[in-house]
Order: C-alpha cells, then structure tokens, then sequence
C-alpha cells in the first residue's frame, strides 16, 4: 500500500507538471478524488491535491532586491531570498503563495543553521525554482549557482544602507563558508560586523534578483540553459574549484 | 509600503510561531484581515494567511524508513526524505501537507542539482524540520546535522534491496560530495553505480528516521538539543572538519 500510494502521488504530481510547463497553467489541480484503473477511489487523506508547479508571474527585480535586503535584517538569507520572491507573488497571485509559511524556510541560514555548506540565498533560490517553475526549476537554479560562483558580489546598491563596505570578491564556491570567508579576508572584517551582515544582504538581494531574471526570462519563453549540471563533467556531484580543497593533487572521479 | 508590508508578515509568523510552541496547535491561523494600530484592515492579498508551524503528529519510523528508500528511486535524496516524512502527515493530519507539491523539494538531490554541497537528506531534513517544527526546528536541523557528520552510515536494511553493499563510513561532514565520495572510494565503485545509488537510498532513509526521531521526542516535550550551532565555535560559518580542506594550517577566524 505504502507503494503504491507514493507511487501513485509521484505521477500525479508529474503528470501536472507535464501539463503545467505552459507558464500559468499551474492551476490545474489533481482533484481529491482520483480514479485509476484496479483502484478505484483514492480517499482525500490519500491523494495529492498539490498544484506543481505553482504560478508564476513576471516581477519587478528592483521591488525584489529591495524586499530582500531589508529582509535578510529580520531572518537572514534563505529567508531574504524566499520572501522577497514569494510576497511579490503573494500579492500578483494570491495562493498558495499566501498559506506557504515564509518562516519555515529561515532554517537555510548561514548555509544550513550556520554549518557554512550552500549559501542560504541559494537555498532560497532552490525553494522558489522548485515551487514556480517546475521540473525547469533545476535548470534555472543551476544557472543561478553558476552564475552566483562567478561574479563578483555583492552588486546591490541599496539607497540607505546599513553599513559602508568596499569589496566585491567572486567565491568561486556556492559554499557559505568559502564565499563569506574570502569577502571577509579581502575586507579586514569580522564576521559579526555590520560589514559582513551588509554584504550578505546585499548578496540576498543580488541573488532573488537573478533568479528572478531567470524567471521571467522563463515565464515569456526566452530561458535557455547554457551550462551542464556539474555532476556530468566530474563523475561525482561537484563544484568547479577542485584544487581549493584538493591542491594539485585532485584525485580521479570514479565514474 | 514594502517595509510595513514586509515587517507585518515577519511579525505575524512570529506571533503564530509562539502560540504553535504547544504541538499541535499549529492551527491558530493568522485570519485574512488583521487589524493593527494605524494600519486599518489588511487585504486579503498583502495579509498573510499562513499557519506557522504546521501540525506535527509522530509518525513510525518504520514506514518512513521504507517510504524514504522506496522514493529516493524515483526522485533522490531530498525528495525521499520529504515525501517519508510529509505523505505520513498528509494521511494523519491532512492540510496543509496535502497540498504541498513534494516534487518542489526534488531541486536538493546531489547537494542541490548535483553541486556537492549539502547533502540533499539535510536539505530535506531542514525542508520538514522548517515547516513543522517552527524555530525549534533549528536545533533539531543542527542536532541532525550532527548526528549525520558522526555516524558510520548508511544502517538502513532494506527487506528488498536493489544492490548488495558491504561499507559504511562516517562523513565528519554535511556535504554531499565528501560524505559520498569517502564511501564510494571506500566500496570501490563509481557514482554512477548500482551500490552507489542503493548506499544513498539507505542513508536517506537514515536521516528521514533521525529526523523522525528528533521530532517525535520534541512532540513528547522530551526534545534536549545536546550542541551548539558550529557558527559560535568558530567566528565563521564552518563544519567541524577543519583540516580536511585547510590542512593543518587552519587560518585563525575572524571572530
């Protein structure tokens, strides 16, 4: 029973999916009662009547970056990424924007309750991608981690900031740790500085407005992924920076 | 309007939060319209409706061992871990968990989209732990994390297994590619195995159990967070392995 029970919500929420990779058409709902063959009726405590993906609407990056900044003051990154997208889409789209509990995603901070692995802007970014665009979500936040490692960060300029800083580093890393250590060194501060706490919000908005970039590039057709997942080009799920940890003597993937 | 907006979202979260501290009443629910001092009536589309934490009921490890190991082949880590966790919830508790889409949590598999980072258990683990643990869901996420770093896995016995293995390894971290690059090199196979793929189904329904655990014992009010976040110990966002990427020439955090 337990099988086929998972089973059975598996497909079903595939099955929307396939149909909700027309942007909007997340309404479609798998209803409480779903009848196949040999099992007739699935009972409500049963059956999935989960809405995937869930729609999305186009929004305004700089409203966005904003909303995240002040945000990550209040509950940190995962948090300032994942509200700054999801109150826009709150208000563009109602629900189930409005019952998800924007709290529930804060545990993503300082790379998982400060353990220093995925930065907790990008957990806030897999969030989102997973809830509004569907299996095309992984593409997107793959861009988005690549595109994170490889720029020089924080960009935001917000119009009243709550500490000056002067650095911009590339991390190399979607790593918390590595990309939060390096800034830190290139700027002389301590992590519990008002400096740090002001990149990381800066960081937060820098990275809902990408993903957002990404989004709405989706939502009119125009995203095209332009790099492979890296777990292809290495045989094992991997960053990019191998010699960071590894030095010269990077061991042979196992493929 | 963005700040107040922002700000009232936060605030009512938190409120819900407090009163949802006794488990299970998590269904005090913020209403569609709340009245604040100067604010007047809220609309529907700005007020958030979200109940915070959900309702948690304990669950048997047993069939959310199996659920973990049976999905994980259907969609890996992060959404094994969920769905073992959420579809039991879905059949004792109902809404909100019903209409949760769980392939929305599918994007942390690989340590999110195969980067290595956290592992994608611990994603999910922090996914659910998010949603119905409230803040303590926290402590719970780091004492799972813990757990995870210090422990030979993966335990889980499969009644049908779909490959034979014969390690088990301790990580002393939570990512992805160093917990299971250390295993794979340890069993002498390559990722893309059968042995390596049926040694992450068996640690994810480890971690689903953990989790379980955790919070079943928080449910009883019997719950004791036994560590304090690594962040505290180390000035830095860090796991505890120091040396494992620096060497022995750990650089001095910048506390």
């Amino acid at each position: 029973m337990v099988e086929k029970l998972t089973e059975k919500i598996s497909d079903e929420e595939k099955k929307i999916s396939r149909r909700g990779l027309l942007v909007g058409a997340g309404k479609v709902a798998a209803g409480a009662a779903i009848v196949t063959a040999g099992m007739g009726l699935v009972s409500t405590a049963e059956a999935s009547k989960a809405k995937f993906p869930w729609p999305y609407k186009k929004l305004d990056i700089d409203k966005v970056a904003k909303i995240a900044y002040e945000n990550w003051f209040k509950n940190f990154c995962c948090y300032a990424v994942t509200s700054s997208i999801l109150i826009p889409l709150r208000e563009k789209v109602g629900e189930p924007y409005t019952s998800f509990p924007l709290m529930s995603t804060k545990w993503g901070h300082g790379g998982a309750v400060g353990w220093g692995t995925l930065c907790g802007s990008l957990t806030g970014a897999g969030i989102v991608t997973g809830l509004c665009a569907g299996h095309d979500g992984e593409n997107i936040l793959n861009e988005v981690i690549y595109w994170y490692a490889d720029t020089a960060l924080p960009m935001y300029k917000p119009a009243n900031p709550k500490a000056r800083i002067k650095s911009v580093n590339k991390s190399d890393s979607p790593l918390c740790h590595i990309s939060v250590g390096k800034w830190m060194k290139k700027e002389g501060v301590k992590f519990f500085s008002p400096q740090r706490k002001d990149r990381c919000a800066r960081l937060s908005a820098d990275v809902a407005v990408q993903t957002v970039k990404f989004l709405n590039a989706w939502a009119d057709g125009k995203f095209k992924p332009t790099h492979k997942f890296p777990l292809f080009g290495y045989g094992i799920t991997a960053q990019e920076n191998c010699t960071e940890c590894h030095g010269s003597d990077v061991p042979q993937p196992l493929r």
